[in-house]
C-alpha cells in the first residue's frame, strides 16, 4: 500500500480534519504535501458532499443539499520540478470505497445516485424530472445493485470524477470573465447558467484569514471541468489510467475527489455518478515542456484503463437533434440528440416496469456509453446511448411477445 | 450468397440501372422488390454520390461535387405484412466493398473520405478547414491504408450509413415544416442550416411523369437522420447488428445505401466514413405493434454487431464547451465541446508532422470512437475522443522525448 | 478484390482443375504461380475433402469418407527471393466461403461439422462417441445455425485449418522417419497412431508420370501440424492475422486450404469445424534470415486477428489428469484433462435436452476457448474449456431452478 | 467492507494463528466459522508457504523451500443447509493483497514467482531448467513490475490458486488410492510423480491430538486439482467470477488460499503466479441437488468475471506434440505440446536479451493464453501461447531489422 499523503477520518467534515482540503480552484490554496516525479501515494477523500447524504429511502437529502460546499477536494500536492508548459503524467493506480469501517458515510460499502431538483441545480432532463431523487447501492466486491432498482446488477468502471492541477491567476481570471458573462446573458435562469464564486462557504486548505477570503472571492467553483481538467466527469479515467495534465503554476498542484463507484456516459442526473468517499492511489511524472512539445494547450490528454468490465451485448438508442415537444429541429445540437437518446431509452425502460424516474438513475449510474454519432449531417446530429443487456437478470432486449412488465419497486423519494 | 433483390451495375448510373433506386425520402415510391418475414437477400449499392469522386490526387472531384443527387439508395423493399406501428427488425448479415471486378468506382478495392468545402456542405470544423480535401483508401480484406496517409493502418468497421424505412405523409409533412422554419432563421447562411426539397436531381426510382414530379417536389433530403432512421452514419450498425425500425407505411419500405468501408465517431468531415459501393446482406422480420408495446415512437433502436476490431489502447483528446477562438462558454453544448476534442487531436497529430488536414481526414475514417462524457457540469459540456494507438505504425503516446516528427507526405488538395 | 493466384471451378474435383492443387507435402510439387514479397492475391480452395459430404440429413457420407484424399490444398505459390533461414511473412486478409452460385457443394451457404468413426478417423472422444455423426450449418452472413443443433448461433471465426510452407527434403525424411516409428509401436493399433505416405490418392499438382509417383510414395500426408506449420487448425488464423513462416526451401511454396467458417479450440470432432470450400486473400512477405535473427527454427509464429466475435460471459468446464472410468491418475498430462473437460461440458448439455453427439458437434465448431490451466500440480494437469453463453437463445447458466430441458431435435446420423 | 469471518495476523505462521487454517483435505477439519446462504464475507490469506520467500536477489529461499507445509488454506467455511449433492455456489467478490501494513510479507505491495528446482518439486520445463530462480515484483495498483524482468509492465488477473470444498471420507480415500498407484509406478523418480499424505508438517485447523494426527496421515496433499476444484490454478477465477462447487460433506466446508496477484495459463514454472499474501471477499449461495440436475459430478463449473485486462494484440507460438531433443513423436499429447510453444516463446524472447530463466518466469507469471488449438489431426497435438505485446516497454514484434536486443538484467538465482 502506498504511502497515505492525505488523509481523511471520515467521522469528520472535511472542514476539521487535521489538514483540510479545498472546494474552490485557486494558485494560491498551498500544497498539502510534496512529491518527487515518480512518487507513489494514496489520497483519501470525502464524498463530494462532504456526506450530506445518506443510506435511506428519502430524496429530502438530496432535495436540501447544499451544492455550494461541493466539491470537497483531497491535496492539493506539489511536484517537485514541474513549471508552466509542462505536462505532468498521473497515473490512476487504484481506487475505491472506504476500505475501513468508520461509520456511516458513503463509500461504506454503499453509495448514492441523485437526481437533482430543478431549483437545486438540475439535472440534464431537468425539464422533465424537476423533482428530487434517490438511488442507493450496495457495493459487492466491484459489483453493484440497490434495492431502489431490482432486477440490475453491474460492474463498476470505478473512476475520480474530478482530478485537477491549479490554475494560474491568468488563467483563473479568464474563467471567471468568461462564466460571468454567460450567466450575465440570463442572471435569473433556474437552474443557473454557471456558478460565479461563492465565498461563503469556500474552503481554502490550510489557509486562513485574508489569504482564505480572497480565495472564498476569487475561487472558481469546481462545477464545471476546464482547461485543467477539473469535473470532466470522464468514467474511463479508472485504474490503469494515465492522464497528462496542463501545468499553470510551479508544483503543478494536483487536486482530486468525487470519486464514483460507477458512472454512465453523461452522469445525466447531475450527480448521476454512484458517488461515495474513498481512496485514491496516484503514480505522478513529468514530461519537461509537454504542452509545446504535444501542442496540449487547452484540456488534458489520457489514455484509458485496460481493466473495465467487458460487456459485449447493448441495447442502443438513438436520438436526434429535434425538440420532440415542439418539432423544432436545432441545428446539429449533439446535447438535444444525447437528451432524446435518454429520453427514449427511458420510454423504453418504462415499458418493463420501471419509473421514469428509476430508469433515469440507472441511466445515470450503470455503464453505459454515449456517442456522438455525427455532427454533420445538418440539421441534424445524431447521439446513441449503449445500454449493456448483460446488467439486467431478464431479457431487455425486444421480442415478438412484448416486454416482460412486472413490479420494479420504486426510488427514493422527497416528500 | 442470398438471393439479389436489388442489382446495380456499377458502369452506370444509379439513373440508368434497370431497376433504379432512389435519392429523395417520400412514401410513393414504389417498392423495387417484396419479401416476407425471415427474408434473407441482398441489395447491391452505388456509392453514395452516384460515382463522382475518383482515385486521384485532386480534390477538385470533392470540391465540385454535385450534393442534391446524393444519397443514391437502393430500394425500397416491401416487407409483406408490416403495418405502421410495428418495429422492422433488420440484421446486417453482411456488407463490403464491390465484390466483382468491374470498373473504376468506388468500392473496386478502394474508398475515399473528402472533406467538403464550406460553400459546397462544409464540415463539422469547417470554420478551420473551409477548402476540400480528399483521401484514397486502398483496401487489404478488412484493413485500409492510404498513400495519402503514410504511417496508418487499420481495421474497418464496415457499415451502411444510411437505412430507413419510409415515412408516412404526415410525418414527411413534418419534416418539411421544421425544417424549413429552421432555414427560414438565416436563409442566406453558408452551409445552409438544412436543405429543402431540390426537383431538379430528384430520383424516385420506377415512378415517372407526375408521380416522379410529385416526389421531387415533396420529398426529403436523404442529407439528414431523422425518426425512420435513414442517414444516422452510426458506425457501429456493422456485420451482426439488429435494429428495430419504426414502420410508418404499410410494408415498411426499406431503403439503404452510403456505404462506409470504416468511419470514426461524428464522421466529422461530413464524408467523412470512407466511402464506397458495394453490397449489404439482410434479414428483416417484424415485431407487430412493437412501437407501442416498446415504447418506440421516435427513432430505432439497435444491437451493434460483435465482430468490430478490438482495440484495448486509446489515446483520449477532451474538449470542453468553450469557443477557444473568443473564450466564450456555451451552455452544455456537446457539439462546441466535441469540436474541440477534435481540434485538440488534430493539433497533437501535426506534432508528429501531418498536416491538420490529415489528420482531419483520419478522424473521419478512422475507427475513432466519440463520447458525451459529461452534459450536466455547467457551463461546460465534456466531450472525449479516443484514438486507437495501434492503428500508427509508430509510437503515438507522449513520452519525455517528444513526439517523432516525420515526413507524412500529403493528402489530396483542390487546385 | 485482388487477382486471382488459384481458381477453382467448384463443379470439378481438385484433380479436374486446370491447374491442380495437391494433398501432400513435398518439396518437388512446382508452383502454381510465383509473386513477388508484398504481393496480395486470392486462392480459391476446395472443402478438405473435395465434396464429399452434402447437405442433407444422413452422416453416412461422414462414416464412408475417403480420408486419403485429404486435404485438397491450393499452391503451391512461390516467393521470389524466399531462402531457407527466412520468414515468410503471411498476412490473412480475408476469407470466406465460395462467393458465386456454382452448385452444391460445401461453401455454398452451408458448410458442415463430422465426428468420425472410429474405425475411419476417430476423434477425441472416439471412445465414447465411435460412430458417425454430421450437423449441417446454414450462413447468415458470418453467423451460423444448424438444423441439426436448434437453439444455437453464434458467430463464425472463419480461418484455415492448414497454411504451411513446402518442407526441405531433409526435414521430409525427419518426418516420415519420425511418424513411421510411432505406427511401429502399435501397428494395428484403430485408429492408427499416424498416418504414412499413401500413393494410391496422393495429388502432386501440375506433376505427372515417375514425378507425380515419387511425391505418393515420399509426400508427407497433410493430417497432423508440423514445423512447416500445416493443419494447426489454430481458429484465431483469422482475418487479420499475421503468420511468420520458417522457410526450407527457395521460394518457400506456400500452400493452403481446409477452410473453416468456425472452430473450437481443440477441433475436437477431427472434422469439428464447420468445413467449407471458399477463398483467401493473402499478402505475402520476407523477413530475410528470419529463422535465426529471432530463433523461429522449430514452428511458425502469429499474431491473431482483431476481429473474432467479442463474447463476454462463459461458462467453463473443468477437466483433470484422471481417467474417469477407471479413476487412473496420468501424470500431467493435459490431452486426458481437456477430453474431461470436453466430457464434462456435454454431460452438462444434456441436461437441456441435448444428445451427447449434438453436444459433440457443437463443442467442435462453436468458437469455444481451451485453456492449459495448469500443467504443473502434480500429477493432475487442470484444462478448461470456455462456452460462450451468449450462443443460446436460452438461458445456458445454473439456477437453483434446474436445466430448462426441452426437445432439441437430433443431428444427422449413420445408418 | 464484508465481515472479515477467517483473520490471519501476517506477523505469525498460520499456525499460530488464534483460529489456524489448514494444509490438507480432509472431512474431519472443523469448520473455522459458519454462514448462511446469502452471505458475504472476507478471508484473509498467508501467501501459500506460509512466507518462506523473501524480496531479495537471491533464490535460496525457493531452493530450499519446504513444500510439505504448502498450501496454507484459510477457512474451512461452513454452509448452512448444504448437503452433499448440492452446489455450491462461490461468487468472487474482490480480492488482492495484504491492505495494511504489516511488516516483510508477499502481498505488502510485493510478490513473487519462483522456479522450482528439480530436486524440490521442478516445474513444467524441469528438464531445461533444473535450478532455482525467482522474479520479485512489485505491486503499483492491478500492474506489476520486476526489478529482475526489467522492460516489463502488465496488468495481474488476481486470483485465488486454490479454492475448493472438503471431500467426503470416500472421496478422500479414492484419491490416496489412484495417486499412491500413480507413485508405485517410478516411486524413486526425481520430481516425484505425486505426493502422498505427510503427516510431520499437516495442519488440520483447531483440531489437536490424535484427531489432527489422523488427519497428518490421511489428509490429501493440497498439491493437485480434484473434483473439489482445489489448486485448479485458472487464472480466470478472478474478480466477479462465479464458481459452482460439488458438495461432498454436510455444510459444504469451503477452503481457499494461494492468491496470485497475476498467473499465466499453466502456471509453467511450478510458483509460477505471482504468489502473495492477501485477502479475498465471498458470497456464497446453495443450488439444492445441483450436481445431479446439471450433470456436475466430477469437477466445479465457472463464469470467469468480467473485469479481466483487455489485451487487442498478441504474438502467439505454437507447439506440436514432438520431442525436440531426440525428433520422437508423441501421440496427441497436448502437454508436450504446450511445453514446445513455451520453449519456442523463450528462445525468441532471448533473442531480446532476456535469459532463459527470465523469460520462463515471465511467461509463468503475465497473463499469457494457453490454448488446445487441436488435438485430433494425428500424431500431432497443437497448443499456442499468446503473448500481449502492450507488456513489453519495447516492440516485441518480428520486424525485417531483427529484434532490438539490449542488456535485460537478471533474475535471482540460488548461490
Amino acid at each position: 500500500m502506498p504511502e497515505v499523503l492525505f488523509s481523511v477520518d471520515q467521522a469528520r467534515s472535511m472542514r476539521d480534519q487535521s489538514v483540510p482540503g479545498h472546494n474552490r480552484w485557486h494558485p494560491d490554496i498551498p500544497p498539502a504535501a510534496t512529491v518527487r516525479p515518480g512518487a507513489e501515494f494514496r489520497l483519501e477523500c470525502r464524498d463530494w458532499t462532504d456526506n450530506q447524504i445518506g443510506n435511506n429511502d428519502s430524496a429530502n437529502d438530496v432535495r436540501d443539499a447544499d451544492l455550494t460546499v461541493c466539491h470537497m477536494l483531497s491535496g492539493p500536492i506539489a511536484v517537485e520540478g514541474a513549471e508552466p508548459g509542462d505536462l505532468l503524467v498521473v497515473d490512476i493506480l487504484e481506487l475505491g470505497p472506504v476500505p475501513q469501517e468508520t461509520g456511516p458515510v458513503s463509500g461504506q460499502g454503499w453509495g448514492y445516485t441523485g437526481i437533482f431538483a430543478r431549483h437545486n441545480g438540475g439535472g440534464f432532463l431537468t425539464d422533465y424530472y424537476p423533482d428530487a431523487y434517490k438511488a442507493v447501492w450496495d457495493f459487492h466486491g466491484q459489483a453493484a445493485t440497490s434495492r431502489h432498482l431490482p432486477g440490475v446488477r453491474f460492474t463498476g468502471i470505478t473512476h475520480p470524477g474530478l482530478v485537477g492541477t491549479a490554475p494560474s491567476p491568468e488563467l483563473l481570471a479568464r474563467w471567471n470573465a468568461r462564466e460571468q458573462a454567460l450567466i450575465d446573458t440570463d442572471p435569473e435562469r433556474v437552474p443557473p447558467l454557471a456558478m460565479p464564486p461563492t465565498a461563503d462557504t469556500a474552503l481554502a486548505g490550510t489557509l486562513t484569514g485574508e489569504a482564505a477570503a480572497r480565495v472564498g472571492r476569487e475561487g472558481a467553483r469546481t462545477v464545471p471541468p476546464r482547461e485543467n481538467g477539473g469535473n470532466q466527469d470522464i468514467k474511463n479515467f479508472t485504474r490503469g489510467s494515465r492522464v497528462f495534465f496542463p501545468v499553470y503554476v510551479p508544483g503543478a498542484l494536483l487536486s482530486t475527489g468525487d470519486l464514483h463507484f460507477s458512472q454512465g456516459d453523461g452522469e445525466i442526473t447531475f450527480c448521476g455518478a454512484i458517488e461515495m468517499g474513498g481512496f485514491i492511489d496516484l503514480h505522478v511524472d513529468l514530461i519537461k515542456d509537454g504542452m509545446g512539445k504535444y501542442g496540449v494547450t487547452d484540456n488534458p490528454v489520457f489514455m484509458p484503463g485496460n481493466v473495465e468490465p467487458r460487456y459485449a451485448e447493448f441495447l442502443s438508442f438513438v436520438g436526434i437533434s429535434v425538440d420532440r415537444r415542439s418539432d423544432t429541429n436545432h441545428y446539429l445540437d449533439a446535447t438535444v440528440a444525447y437528451r432524446n437518446a435518454c429520453l427514449n431509452a427511458i420510454e423504453y425502460l418504462k415499458t418493463f416496469g420501471y419509473s421514469g424516474e428509476q430508469a433515469y438513475l440507472l441511466l445515470g449510474g450503470a455503464p453505459i456509453e454515449g456517442h456522438l454519432s455525427e455532427v454533420v449531417d445538418v440539421p441534424n446530429a445524431c447521439c446513441s446511448l449503449y445500454l449493456p443487456t448483460a446488467i439486467f437478470d431478464f431479457d431487455i432486449r425486444p421480442t415478438a411477445e412484448g416486454p416482460r412488465r412486472a413490479d420494479r419497486g420504486r426510488c427514493a423519494v422527497s416528500s
